[in-house]
């Protein structure tokens, strides 16, 4: 199928808008654990209340052991999950990681280097949550119609597939569902994607990907969680393979670069991200930040931009089933040189 | 960038559903010339209104010259669209053409052979309409703003590329914009895309490719136009690169399959097609559909399907400019063995 | 309760736009029979292709005999909706009507004078139709969901009330909820509301007022149908008190008025109508409409006249539905002096 | 005009759900001033994270002194919005109040007795905000249009009218644009609606009414601010008539009561409130909500009630111009007998 998922190397980091623009510029600084010991409690509200778990320097390194969404609860297919979950204490996140130096209008990039399943088999989880997914009547769009069914999938993850059935193996194509820096003075629960980052489920989120990100308040406030084995665009039925990780990031920081809305870099692309309901809306906000981005920093015609987007622009559907739905907007390096 | 578009062989086609389930089923027919002078008037809305041009039996070829979305109005990049463009006169189709057997409860399969350039350079258009495309009040999404400019894009086109600008040349990437059988008793314009087909503006939809539509009248009526030179996902600026091109399909029928909205198979997917607004509506239709196709033609548990596709489902994003937003929903043909 | 609904009179008529512009001028014409007889065939498609049942000239009178959305064919509680409704043979319209003169550009106004319940007791008919509702997973909101419980209530109508049950008795407020001229090419289904009118379901458009609908084609080709004992906003559950009427309209023609959407006028306010998804939409439209009137017509600056309805506006939720949600903007003629 | 929005009397309290089932059941309390003095700071996000101002007991009156949305800093039409305002810093709040004894799952019931302008004339303020209102590109439906015009309007405001302009003179219909009990966790900026309540800008919220509000902290946490001397239905320019206010509020406290969203209640109507975008889903919330209170504590059958409200529910649009949309869906008392 054409719309194929891959993953990225990381060896084109030398040459990406990080290593040319951030505060380390590609050198490599120390390498912090962050552990469930060092981390403790998992937060659940990205803002600016909770207390710091570690500080970094531009260029440092942070190996995390991130918690899947259910934070472990969810240990069979015979669990219910509306016995085990409990809003909004879902999708755990580590941090907040403060970094040095980062102030309002200035942006981080973090750049995921690898992310290694941890934890007993079958440690995926995936599973149908009442009024919550795509194809169903929810929380917001109230219907009155009856839930679907709970179920539950636990899974096979290994760092070369998910075996998802007996009829079907799927690849492993690991990539962050959550990453932010501290919203100004809000706090947002984790389960919400917005300007900040949140949980956007973007299946490009993944090694050898960077991803920018707005800092607004002193120090950043990093927060990352929700790993996924495997995510299909849209993440229909609510949730992706969930698992705990050894997830790898580099973090830097770029001075006075204002960025609106996180955006995502490949080794072949540059996509910005918009999250908002309808759809229609998160896709207008990429595609706006795109043809902003290319007006401002590689020379185009916003017109021009506009127009050569319609023909070339790519769409990822993160996700249109979180409290905001996240779509990425991309475009293909080799028409920017 | 991983979400490349490209084109796709015909050598498939012997294992289509086309070809296993089709009254031709493979075997070739006559071969059609549907000319600008056999067409005579293009058509604006597709319905059972119309006088058909041409009758076919199953497997027969026709050799269709489409129009551009503009009928060739815009010959100058000093043109103004709104002096040359009146609604709802756009986007002319050719057609109808009756399908000899075809009746209500039965599906339309067309594989698009090849699509080939015509006219004299520069024979590809693209423009800014006022209060049309995504970024921009329209019509429907009704605002004070001032309207964006008005632009003209005149841009060469070969069979191989794409001259778009000094700075970038796309590859050619042709697909049909609009592809439609009639409904049963509306006459719906050739700019919207709905359950009979129409304005879909699908990637995809190109050669090497087959599109399913239902049949809802006796003899289908297919109607067939606007082609694109290329186009990126949501045709973002409202405006493909369209032109002028001879366009070759194969017709075949299959009897007694009654779907619901049209379907696309290439070599290595099928895709459920689903036009709508807002754009979560569309997603919702096209992965419903392609759940119960799962479920009834490939013998998957429904709730299976669901989580499964939101492991690896992908989702093209077709237009989210036209008067209903189209997604395409698909999955990878290995997971169907 | 504050948002009553209530009766308008018909006294006022003398001072409305339609006696002021119209080319009867409020001078009374022919009164016409259009019979259940004379109708014959019902229409289910508003477009230019079916047969004229009538011509009238401007100032003419015509009595109506509507038949209930359903046309009569559910006859008891016991019935099954799904068995005895086919779409698209649903909401039968009486028409199309010509008015002689009317040619696009011009507007057709129509005055509702009364509407008397007509046929056997129990007369009125609500029901719940399988995914059709505001409630409910749906053809465009596509869930997995059971659809809900199929229900029938059959309802005594007279001039006075609306029997919902023992416990409950409605006022009789009659209104048309399928109100149209023909579009110039397309024919639009009479579930849909769109620019043409159609199916509204706006509470509003009762005895005392005046619609005002685009002429599109020559003659206007007028439909009308779908009466309402009795609809609250949105008409949650998908239906309203549905029953056969007579119904008794005066139409004139205002010469050179284009106007884009339905207009409504009643003896304290004026009304712009706009029909779209999703909701948001619909009342943009609504809203720059009446921005639009305000200024064209009566001497406001567009952005007083916007600011002012920030304080003022009156909105109307017709129906959210329908596959069109239908949302009328109003401002009290006080306001307009 | 049919729509109509009056002012409701404080005399039929005693009747209300409030008095019925609160902990003071009616009783006078304590009568506390919260002045400018006594507030301090201003609040500009709701959540658990602020300090306390005032701590109350059910039955206590407080008198609140409320800024005007945009804190007084908008002193002349000659201002520049875009100048003088700062994101997230608007829609300034008085509280956190503390009520003793609210827990989670119990309700906090607030009755608006009085509304009184206070500060020098032109005390009302109404405004263009660039990328903010319906009628406009914004910052979630992100177009690339230029932005309207920025409009400042001053306006003398007293006890019994709004002085618009030498042409329209307006009632004075008071109401509290955001009032809310905190989330659990979040912290949501004072211009978003939610189920906590927050900037709802609903008409109906004015003097003589009760609002009911989940309470999710220890405490509740009661948040009230953004007094408007006027607005129309769904707020459309983005900005009401903004003033200063000396509101009076009493605070009663329903034990074990969970509701899940806002809601209201007047002399001869109860209303369910939702929001969130698109408007359809608040509108479904609301009427989802309002068929679940009938059901739970009228006694009425839940397809009834559904099928019910499509003859007689009311709808409110209270705003479509905030990062949530809100609605109110009402039932008369008359019908709940």
């Amino acid at each position: 199928m054409e719309l194929v998922m891959r993953q990225y190397p990381n060896s084109w980091i030398a040459d990406s808008i990080m290593c040319k623009r951030g505060v380390a510029g590609g050198a490599s600084g120390t390498t912090h654990e962050l552990t469930e010991a060092v981390q403790g409690t998992y937060i659940y509200t990205i803002g600016p209340y909770s207390t710091p778990v570690l500080t970094v320097k531009p260029g440092d390194r942070v190996v995390v052991e991130t918690k899947d969404a259910f934070e472990g609860a969810i240990k069979s297919e015979d669990d219910k999950p509306s016995e085990l979950l409990k809003m909004p204490f879902l999708n755990p996140q580590c941090g907040p990681i403060m970094v040095e130096g980062a102030e309002p209008g200035d942006t981080v990039a973090v750049h995921i280097e690898s992310m290694v399943p941890r934890g007993p088999q079958p440690r995926g989880t995936c599973c149908m949550i009442k009024e919550f997914g795509a194809l169903t009547g929810t929380y917001y769009t109230a219907t009155l119609n009856e839930p679907l069914p709970e179920k539950v999938r636990k899974v096979h993850v290994d760092e070369q597939h998910v075996y998802w059935s007996d009829r079907v193996t799927l690849p492993y194509r690991p990539h962050i569902g959550t990453l932010s820096c501290s919203p100004e003075i809000d706090s947002i629960n984790s389960l919400t994607p917005d300007n900040h980052g949140g949980n956007m489920d973007l299946p490009d989120m993944g090694p050898g990907t960077v991803t920018y990100l707005p800092v607004r308040t002193p120090g950043a406030r990093i927060f990352i969680g929700d790993a996924h084995a495997s995510q299909g665009d849209g993440e229909v039925c609510g949730v992706a393979v969930e698992y705990p990780t050894v997830t790898t990031i580099t973090v830097d920081l770029i001075k006075n670069w204002a960025i609106e809305w996180p955006r995502l870099e490949a080794d072949d692309f540059i996509m910005a991200i918009g999250s908002a309901r309808p759809l229609e809306d998160a896709t207008r906000i990429a595609y706006r930040e795109l043809v902003y981005w290319m007006e401002r920093e590689y020379g185009f015609d916003r017109w021009d931009a506009y127009m050569m987007l319609s023909q070339c622009g790519k769409v990822r559907l993160g996700n249109f089933v979180d409290p905001k739905y996240t779509v990425g907007a991309a475009v293909s390096k080799k028409y920017l040189a």
